[in-house]
């Protein structure tokens, strides 16, 4: 039995089921997309699935921190989704700039293909949340995406650091790239320029602070 | 740098905050607790945490099978929270019966010491929301219990049965477990009765049928 035959059984139930429940097999692919950051016990890298729950873990316990007017229900579902587009387009590392390049288009074309999968209502539900993630304009998308650049700034920290010693990357880089924290919350933002400041006095982070003076 | 010092440093900004931070680092661990079923391309055992994911997933597209009455958000973020006493207590496999005997005092041990670690108000709130599916009496609990039966049936079908095979299960285990599914929709349930007896036809499960009838 496979993928297919799943569907085809469930297609002899219901149509709407078996679409369904194609889109859900097809999730499990996210299993298999690696991302930069190592787990706290350094043992291995992060894949796109669990990292998307824990994501949506810290939007459970972080609720108190979310900017006035942010929806946790939809952002916990926001944060669920957000990633599936990396089942076609892959996971992007956030400095590699040539990746950002064709970013969004690769990612439109997945969404295209993973959301269609699904009766035409639900796609549509599901693209329209990550489409308000990535445009980051309500404050919803911007809780989400806060803490999106929060995890793996503390995965980073708590492994040692070992991502950013691999990749080389200097202070000011995820100083830059992680300010939309601030959008969240100034509360979260202070603790993760404090995280970024150790880093560097410990040399997990190649110190440019001096220049940046 | 490590865990510890990233709570200490929360902890010089807001003390609930340390607390929860502490919290959502030590979540990291589920990550590394393997379950039974693998993934559907055969590549590894799942683990935990990317279960909860495709489990809320299984939650956000299968809400329209919901039982009347549930709450579907509150289902998401009970599997969000459901197996996270499996960080202590690790995962019982559902056919083990030795193991089922101390579950419950482990899994007990576990949700004292996780969920003590948020703030009482926020620990209380998530060991309720997992005590609330633990009793499987709300239809909320009912939803998201099915899911997490349905999911794994799932998997080990479109893995090729892998996990049946390895532990020489029967066609009427999977029957007798997975009933549950009933109640949270009979055309879920139908779906999986249909596809244990393709398991059984091709050699996936142990054809027992004969003896059942």
């Amino acid at each position: 039995m496979d993928q297919d035959r799943i569907v085809a059984e469930a297609a002899t139930i219901d149509g709407d089921l078996a679409a369904r429940v194609g889109f859900l097999l097809e999730l499990d692919r996210l299993k298999t997309v690696l991302r930069r950051s190592r787990l706290v016990d350094g043992s291995r890298l992060e894949n796109t699935a669990e990292h998307s729950w824990h994501l949506a873990m810290f939007a459970v316990v972080l609720a108190p921190y979310a900017p006035e007017g942010a929806d946790v229900p939809r952002a916990i579902e926001m944060l669920l989704v957000h990633d599936i587009v990396e089942i076609d387009a892959g996971d992007t590392y956030i400095y590699d700039q040539a990746g950002a390049a064709d970013k969004e288009e690769r990612e439109n074309v997945a969404a295209r293909r993973l959301f269609g999968l699904l009766p035409d209502g639900e796609g549509d539900r599901l693209e329209e949340l990550w489409r308000e993630y990535e445009a980051r304009e309500t404050p919803t998308a911007r809780f989400a995406y806060g803490i999106d650049r929060l995890q793996p700034s503390l995965l980073n920290a708590a492994s040692g650091g070992v991502s950013w010693l691999e990749h080389g990357i200097r202070h000011s880089q995820p100083v830059a790239i992680n300010q939309p924290i601030v959008e969240t919350s100034p509360l979260l933002w202070d603790l993760a320029r404090r995280l970024f400041d150790v880093a560097a006095d410990e040399g997990l982070l190649i110190d440019d602070r001096a220049s940046d003076r």
